[in-house]
């Protein structure tokens, strides 16, 4: 489990670097806040609904919108 | 209100192609799949929890991690 339910910030690390496009039914992505200085990407995976953080950094997180249109 | 409750895809519209930064509290990316065909980008707003339903074509919407990440 890699998601706080409560706290500042939503993920306790950086996330994971990739997730299988296929396995993802959402993402969320929460800007900067006052409640957490850094952005955060979680992922819902559609196998069971499990949710990871997803580190922002990534260059799978960066293209994520752009590599979904291209499905 | 632009967001449908159920059916296939979540927004009745191509949706908004631009919402003040600032004002995003969170938003939700469903990749294409079997119960709707392209791309949904749902963002919730700070102020009141409201959902908009953004333009995935638009730049903002491709540019919102990276932008997001710059401030």
């Amino acid at each position: 489990m890699v998601i706080s339910p409560r706290g500042r910030c939503q993920c306790m690390d950086a996330g994971v670097k990739f997730i299988p496009p296929k396995q993802i039914e959402k993402i969320e992505v929460y800007p900067p806040s006052s409640s957490c200085q850094h952005m955060e990407i979680i992922a819902t995976l559609k196998d069971g609904g499990e949710q990871k953080c997803l580190n922002p950094e990534t260059r799978f997180a960066k293209n994520f919108i752009k590599t979904a249109q291209k499905k």
